[in-house]
C-alpha cells in the first residue's frame, strides 16, 4: 500500500512518471513536481491560499480569448517569458539582441511597400530606417519585417475598437541593398492591462504596470534565425523598471530630429544564420 | 537602464517586489518567482514548449465552470493539493487522517436523518456506521458528517446528468452518544476526467486515470478543526497508485457481510479540538 507522509510524497508523485513513454515530458514534468512542491513546502501554503491561487489561474484562463492572451502576460509580468527567450537566443557577438513577443502581435498584417506610412491618424510622424545585415555586415535583401506598436493612447489596434484593424502595424520587405524604411507615429509608453487577473496581481505586489515605449520587430530570412525584437527610446522613464523585464541596452534608440523637421531613428538588424547555433 | 543578462532576470524580477505592500504576498510571490525561474533554467525551457504550457494552462481554465474544476484536479494529480492538505493537518496522535477534498465536492447536500438511505438506484446496500469522538474518546453530539460518494456508474451527481442532484450524497448529525449511520452504494473505484486537459497530460505522462474506491467526508462540529476525509475500500486494486495521491493507510477501510446479507463498514471519526494547533 503506498504510504504517503509528508516528506514522501513528492518521491511518489516522480515516481509514477517510470512509463512515462516520452522522455522530454517526463524530463519537464519530473522538474516541474519537484520544484513546485519545494516552492509548496517552502512558503507552507496554507489551503485558502492554495484555492486562491487556483481561482486566480482559472479566471486567467477564463479571460483569454482570440484578442486577449493573459497568462502570456502573466508569464511576462513573472519574467518567465524574457527567460525563456534569452535561453533560446544566445546570440553570437554583433547579431541584434532579442526580446519578448508580447501578447499583442497578432498574425496577418498587410504587406507594405518601403516609405509606406502605417498611420492612419493625424499627428507628427517619425521616420524609421535602416538596413538587414549578416554577421560579416553583407546586406540581406527581401528579408520580411514584420512590425507592430501602440498608438499614443497607448493601445494597440487590438484592443482597440476605435483603430482600424492592424493600425500601425505592416510587413516590409528590405530592398537588394537591405535597406528598409517606413513612417509612423513615435511609439509611447503605456500600462499593460490592469483590468484582468495578471494585471490585479502586478498591481497586488506593488508594482507599476508600465512598458517603456517600443517598436515590434519579427525580422525573418531564408537561411537565418528569426529575429523577435523590440526598439525602445531612450530617455523614456520606464527602461529602468519594464513591467515585462525586456529591455536590453542595445535595443534602446534615439528619435533625433531631421531637416525636415519630423523626428526620425535608424537601426540595422543583423541576423544569426542557421548554421550558427 | 536596467541589464537584464540571462543570471541577472531572476534577481531583476525579484527586486521589483520591494514595494509590495502585503508581506505574506511578498514571500509567496518572491519564492514563486525563484522556483518557476530555477524551473525554467533546469529543463532550458524552449520557447514552443513554453507556449505549448500556455495553451495547456488556457484550456486549463476554459474547461472550468460551476460543476468543473479542472485547476483542481491539475494539483490534484500533481499531488500539489496532497502536499497543503497534509502540511495545513498535521494530526496529534489518535486523531483522524485527512486526505483532499477533490473536485466534485457540491455545497447544500440535503440533511438526512440517521439511518436514510442515500441512494435512488436499485442494488445492493452498504451499511456505514460509526461514532464521532474527541481525542480522549468522548462522543461529540450534533457533529455535521457532510458525506458524498459516486455511483456504480463511476461518476458523482455533477457530473451526471442521469442522477438526481445531491444522489449518494447527504449531511447527517451524530446522535448524543456521538454515533452516525446510513445506507448507501458501496463506492467504486473510478477514472477521473480524461476528456479536459488535466487528464489528458495524465495520460500523456504514462499514467492510468483511476482512483481507488472511496468515501468523501466533511465532519465538523463547534469547537473541533474541521476533517475533510476520504475512506477507501481495503482490497481495491488502485490503492497503491491513487491517480491524486489521496490513500493513507490509516483511512483504509473493510466492508463485511452483515447478517441480514448486506455489507456493512464502520468508522469511528476522532476530531482535534481548535486549540490543539
Amino acid at each position: 500500500m503506498q504510504i504517503n507522509p509528508e516528506h514522501r510524497l513528492t518521491a511518489a508523485v516522480i515516481e509514477q512518471l517510470g512509463q512515462c513513454p516520452d522522455r522530454r515530458l517526463q524530463q519537464i514534468s519530473g522538474a516541474l513536481i519537484r520544484h513546485l512542491h519545494d516552492f509548496i513546502r517552502e512558503v507552507e501554503l496554507q489551503p485558502e491560499e492554495w484555492l486562491g491561487a487556483i481561482r486566480f489561474l482559472t479566471r486567467t484562463g477564463q479571460a483569454c480569448d482570440d484578442k486577449r492572451q493573459e497568462f502570456v502576460l502573466l508569464s511576462d509580468l513573472l519574467g518567465a517569458s524574457m527567460l525563456v527567450d534569452q535561453m533560446a537566443n544566445r546570440k553570437p557577438a554583433g547579431a541584434t539582441a532579442s526580446s519578448v513577443l508580447g501578447p499583442f502581435y497578432v498574425e496577418g498584417a498587410p504587406e507594405r511597400a518601403n516609405g509606406a506610412d502605417l498611420a492612419a491618424l493625424p499627428g507628427p510622424r517619425v521616420h524609421v530606417s535602416g538596413t538587414v545585415r549578416d554577421l560579416a555586415g553583407a546586406p540581406i535583401a527581401s528579408a520580411l519585417l514584420d512590425v507592430w506598436q501602440t498608438a499614443p493612447n497607448g493601445l494597440y489596434h487590438v484592443q482597440d475598437k476605435d483603430q482600424p484593424e492592424h493600425h500601425l502595424c505592416g510587413k516590409l520587405r528590405s530592398r537588394a541593398d537591405g535597406s528598409y524604411d517606413f513612417i509612423t507615429l513615435e511609439p509611447v509608453s503605456y500600462p499593460i492591462p490592469t483590468d484582468g487577473p495578471a494585471g490585479q496581481y502586478l498591481q497586488a505586489m506593488g508594482r507599476h504596470p508600465y512598458r517603456p515605449a517600443h517598436l515590434h520587430f519579427i525580422v525573418t530570412a531564408p537561411g537565418y534565425q528569426p529575429l523577435v525584437t523590440q526598439l525602445f527610446t531612450a530617455g523614456d522613464p520606464y527602461l529602468d523598471s519594464d513591467a515585462v523585464f525586456g529591455v536590453k541596452p542595445e535595443l534602446v534608440i534615439e528619435y533625433q530630429r531631421q531637416a525636415d523637421g519630423n523626428m526620425g531613428v535608424a537601426f540595422d538588424f543583423v541576423l544569426e544564420p542557421v548554421q550558427a547555433r
